[in-house]
Order: structure tokens, then sequence, then C-alpha cells
């Protein structure tokens, strides 16, 4: 079973928006046995859009299309639905009786084109939205599906999850396709596939295997596609056992979740806690590690100390060694990590002082410049790195090496 | 002059990553006049590559294709690409340099794989990619331009500031797109449709107005493409300056920045000071503050106060007012917030402590209710939401309705 997502949206096109839908969608029709063909962003243009449709239509059974239906004229996806299908409107009582429950809701005045919201082609099955007064709309046609879906994160993610999956589910015997992810750090893309060269020649053409590198980190990916799950999964598992047994000391879990989540995992196993001192980060560390669900209990927190007088105040580093040595220094992250062990009473704590860029580098400090040191009641591990000229890469590559140095000093434990 | 960008990647269409590249890509495209027609996500698969590839060459001028590059087994794009265009292989003196200069900075043993990097396409011209080992390839081919680069978003990065845009820039007389968005708040999209709608009417046809609503914001574009670039100016400011004349208490900022970003410049004007305590965003409003250079003369930091030991410690929120009322209540996100105000030194606080999910709630307090409250030295306001059941849209919502009530606040003062 193939699907394509298709999202219509100018700001997509000329770069305003990042589309984190597609990638969402694709993981739950995954999970679920639909492989995604294709992902194609257009603009909003009926021709466009028109020639999107028929492209999808000839390789995927199930076409999923989310934005343009807003109520304003730029949005035009319905009104092209209804001419690719050859429709006229309804409009749907359902969907009228939505669009009346979110206006009375936050007391706003309904106008025509909010009513307007309701019509929908007349061949068209009306999935009620229930927090967004545009409906979904679900099109079996010429022997295909087509779900068109507003593309309003959270209204596409609760249609996905309360009605669209289940209904595909339901619908289709659909094959499994299991997936199986082995983190690992400190070993480069090619040196670790010279090291399984011999596991993936031996690889059955229903089995592939991809490298995923990203800061520091290669994700490996197994994935099987076939009828007989159970049997899948146990081939995917003994390729990946193989795996880890010839490069176990690079691997650093065997799932697919991100490095934060791996160390959440393995600290709250050992009962330990943790804290953080963010600079440069300006909390992005804390923020990754707080995306996850049960991480309160490994997490306490943490300061975001951006100006001097937080360092000194909140994570008690010394006023003298701010002006002998600078915010940027192994003594500064030091003292910042040594006070965030003690203020906020964890095992563990990290922190990050560095020059995120664009400004603020000097001769011998360039932007780039991060000092990163974990800490523990045993030892405090300081280091330095040199990373790019660009802010948002900074702060991400200082918080993965971060983490990294954390991994490292938790398995040396 | 059209563009599309292809991405290639499984982990794409299986939702291991999103694609944020064609996002930069587009915006930067656009920034020089390019108008990107498609963006295409495709499998590591031959034909699939190569339908994609006839497809866009049919459209665009410009195909820009991303990822497939690495070392490994997995990707197939340099091969596919000199299939597409029929030409052998050859081994690039100045590409088979970087290889080595790289493996010798981080001091790692060169295999054949690498050295095989080097190999590209007989017919492309290589453009040196300084970070990595794979190079970029520019292709001229039928009247048409195809540039393939990695995937890794930082080598493409570099790659299309320092060589692709120019190259294309040098290369073409191009037309001007102008864009001009306002930033609005605390109005709905159809509500401020029928406002401006007289103003709508009125737009040429080579100016476009589109509506982006986003977390209770909806920004408003203007889009106009010709040649004379001062007199699109000119005209789309006209037409931002009607608009705002109309609409323009719901106005933010007349400019293409987030809220947060708004924030600062009003703030920084003012030579205001903020500080941030936060429980269930986690670091993320600091972060969403920190991404952002030049936000230290503003932002002097905060705590992420997880636990209640670092609620009362760093934040000094009484055990009593925790243990009477529980973290998520009015008295202790106003003790929060205060106890920044007062601890950090700031002018201004924000402060937020809810139950983010998907675990915490109770019948009282469901999973996305959050309360939030802005302190100043004149007075602290506090106030109740109630958001999803999904973890990280509380997080989002909470920091977007956070940084709402500071703004309406700043607005008043």
């Amino acid at each position: 079973m193939l699907a394509e997502i298709i999202t219509i949206g100018d700001e997509i096109l000329i770069g305003q928006i990042v589309d984190t839908n597609s990638a969402w969608m694709a993981k739950q029709l995954n999970l679920i046995g639909v492989s995604v063909k294709q992902i194609t962003s257009v603009s909003d243009d009926e021709q466009h859009i028109i020639e999107a449709l028929e492209a999808a239509e000839k390789r995927a059974d199930i076409i999923l299309i989310t934005g343009g239906l807003g109520p304003t004229k730029d949005d035009i996806t319905k009104k092209t639905l209804a001419k690719y299908f050859n429709m006229g409107f309804r409009r749907d009582e359902g969907a009228l009786d939505m669009v009346r429950q979110i206006f009375k809701k936050f007391n706003r005045p309904l106008l025509d084109i909010n009513l307007q919201q309701a019509d929908v082609p007349d061949g068209c099955q009306v999935i009620v939205n229930k927090n967004g007064t545009a409906p979904c709309m679900w099109f079996e046609q010429r022997g295909k599906i087509f779900v068109s879906m507003p593309g309003v994160p959270y209204e596409m993610m609760y249609l996905m999850d309360d009605e669209v999956l289940p209904k595909i589910t339901s619908r289709f015997q659909l094959p499994s396709i299991v997936h199986k992810t082995i983190l690992t750090a400190n070993i480069g893309e090619s040196f670790l596939a010279k090291e399984i060269e011999h596991i993936e020649d031996c690889l059955p053409a229903h089995i592939k295997l991809a490298y995923l590198p990203k800061l520091g980190q290669v994700r490996l990916r197994l994935s099987a596609k076939g009828n007989d799950e159970a049997k899948l999964k146990a081939e995917v598992n003994d390729f990946a056992q193989q795996i880890i047994d010839q490069v176990g000391k690079y691997v650093v879990i065997d799932e697919d979740i991100p490095l934060e989540k791996a160390i959440i995992n393995i600290m709250k196993e050992k009962g330990l806690t943790l804290s953080t001192a963010e600079s440069c980060t300006g909390g992005y560390i804390a923020h990754l590690i707080t995306q996850h669900p049960g991480c309160s209990s490994v997490y306490w927190g943490g300061a975001v100390a951006y100006a001097y007088e937080l360092k000194e105040s909140v994570l008690g580093v010394k006023e003298s060694t701010l002006t002998t040595f600078g915010a940027v220094s192994e003594q500064t992250v030091t003292e910042m990590a040594e006070g965030a062990l003690k203020n906020f009473g964890t095992d563990y704590s990290i922190a990050v002082s560095g020059i995120a860029g664009p400004d603020g580098g000097t001769e011998d400090k360039p932007v780039g410049t991060v000092w990163i040191a974990v800490s523990s009641k045993k030892k405090t591990v300081a280091k330095v790195f040199n990373f790019s000229n660009k802010r948002i890469q900074n702060i991400e590559r200082s918080a993965a090496s971060a983490l990294m140095m954390l991994l490292n000093i938790l398995k040396e434990a």
C-alpha cells in the first residue's frame, strides 16, 4: 500500500515555514504499514495542484493532502478538489455545527466566510474537525483514496490519530513494515560502514540498511517489509544483534530515540539526577530533555545564565573568575557545572559557555568557541570546541557535544 | 526563473527526519529572485529519482538536489545522475584533495570508499565542499541547470551561500521578488480578512496576499514580482501601510520576524530587561529568545525549575504555596514570576507552570492545564489556559501564549 503526501501553500515554497507535517504523517503511516512514496509541496495554484494530484494518483493508493483550507481567498484546495473530481458543493450540517460551536467557544462574531467553511465537494465524506473550522474531506474515486486536511499541525494530528489512520487500517489488509534503529556515536559513517560491510552484504532484498549521520552521531536503520510481522521482527533483530556484536562499543542504544532520551533512560535506570547550566545554548539543552515525557524523575532543572549577574548569583561563579578568565573559559564553565551540581543538588550537571555569534568573537576566542563541562560528585571534565560561524548550528552542535560528553562519562561510571 | 528542490533520502519518507533544508533553500532562492515551483522528496530509489528529475526538468530552469551523496551503499544519487545524463565517471583532483584534508584534520583512517567520494560524473563541474567529503556537482544540460549537494544541513548551507547562489546570480538576469510581512495577534484569520477585504480587492495581479495563522498569531504576507525592484517595494509598502492603517491595533510588527524577536526589539528600544522562570516549557521560551543574535542586552537568563526544590531555592517559591495550591496554580506561578523578577534583577519576567502531559493530569487539572504569569515592577498578571493532550503542542502553545501576554503588557506600558 503506497501513500503520497501533498502539502499545499506558498508559505512552504518561499521558505517562510518548515513543513513539519509531512515527517509526522510519514512516521504514522509507516507504523500502520503504509509506505510513503513521495512528498510533494506545491503552491496555492489551481493548475499546479491538479498536476500534483494527477501524478500522485498514478503512483499511489492513498493521497493525503494538507493545507489551503483556510477561509481566506488565497486558500483554494477545496475548490480545486471539486474541479478535479468534477463535483458541485453542498453545505455539511456536521461541519456547520462545529464552526458554530468553535465561534461560540471563543466568543467571536460568525461571518459569512466562516459559514462557507462548511461547504464541501458533494461527493466527499466529511470527517468533522473538532479543533478547527476546516473539515477533513475523504474522497474515494477511481479506486484511490484522497484525504484533504487542514495544514495547522495540531488539527491535522488529531484528525490523523483519531480518524484517518483508524479508517485506513480498517479499510485495508496492510503489509507490515518493521524498522530497527541503532544509535552510534564516536565513529565516522564510512568507518562504521567498513566495520559492518560483511553483515550488510548478507542482507536479503526485503531488508534495507541506511546510515543517518547527524551532529557526531550515526543512526543505522534496518527496514524490512513483508506480510509476516513476527518473522520480519525476528530477522531484523537478528541482523541488529550482529551489528551490535560487531561495533558494540560505539552503540549508544538500539532504539529510534534521540541522544538525550537515551541518556534519560540510562540515568533513570541508575536512579541518577541531572541539572544544566547554560549560557550560549540558552535553554536548548533543557528544552531537548524536557520534550520527553517522564524526564522529570531525572532532570531537576537548571539555569539559563546569559548575564554575568546570573552566572554569579544562581550558579555561584566567582566574579574574579569572570573578570580574569572571561565567561568563555575552562575556569568559568567548570565553576558553572560545579555550581549547578551544588546549588541544584543533582548527581550530574552539564555546563556550556561559548560564543554563539554572529557577534562577540575575538582573535583569541572566535565565534564558535565553546567550553563544555560535565560534573559529577567524583570529578569535573571540561573541553573546548571550535564550531562554525553560524549561531543556530553552534547552539545545536554545543548541545549535541555536551550530551555526548555526559554519555561518555555515564558509560565510564 | 523557476527552481525546483528535490530531496533524496528514505529517512524523510519514513518520517525519521524533518526536511529543514528545503525551507532554507527556498528562502535564499526567493531573496535572489528565483521562485520555487515545487519541493519533492523521493526515496533512495533509482527509478524514482529519475522520474522526479524528468518531471522537474519539464517545469523548472534550475533543479537543486540534496541528499544521497554519502559514502555508503544506500546513497545512490551520484550514480543515478550519471545514468540520467548518460555520463561516465572521473576522479576529481580538487575533491580528492579535500577528502584527504578532512581525514587528516580529524585524524581518521582513509578508506577506499572515502576516496570514491571524489569520483564524479564526467560531464559535471565540481564545486569543492570545504565542510565534508561529498563534493557539490553542477550540471548544465539541455539548457537547464542541475546542482547536487549533500543533505547535511551545514554543508549544504555553506555551499549555497558561498558558491551556488552567487553562481546563479552572476549567470542570469533575475526578476525581483519583494515580500512584506505584517505580524498580527489577538484577531482571528477570517475577521482580519473581512477587515481588509476592500484593500485585498484592489491588489493588482502581480501582488498576492497570504494569511499564515500560527498559535494565535496571523502573519499577512504581501508578495510582488516584477522587474523594477524599487517600484515593487513602493507598491508593497503602500498596501502594507493601508493594512496597518486599517487594523493597526492588532499589528505586532511589520517585519517577517517571530514574536519573540519582535519583543526583543521592543524591549531593546525601551532599555528593558527580561528573565524567565519555566516549569512545563522546560527552557523552550529561553531557547526561542536566545536563538536570536543580540538578545543578550534584553534577556538576562532564567531558571528551568522542573523540581519543587528548584522552584523554592532558585525562584523563592514558598514550600507552603507548593503544598497548599500545587505547582500548577495561580499562587505558584505568581511567586515564580515575582521570584524571577527579584532574584534575577530584571524589569519583566515570564513564568510558566503547567501539565504538559501525557501523564500528571488530574480531574481538576487535566493535561494541558497551564498557568502563565508576567511580572513587572508595577504588577503581576496571571492567567490559566487549557491546551491539548499533546506534550509538544502544550509546550509550544504555552510559550506562544506567554510571549503574547508579555507583548500585551508591554503595549499597555
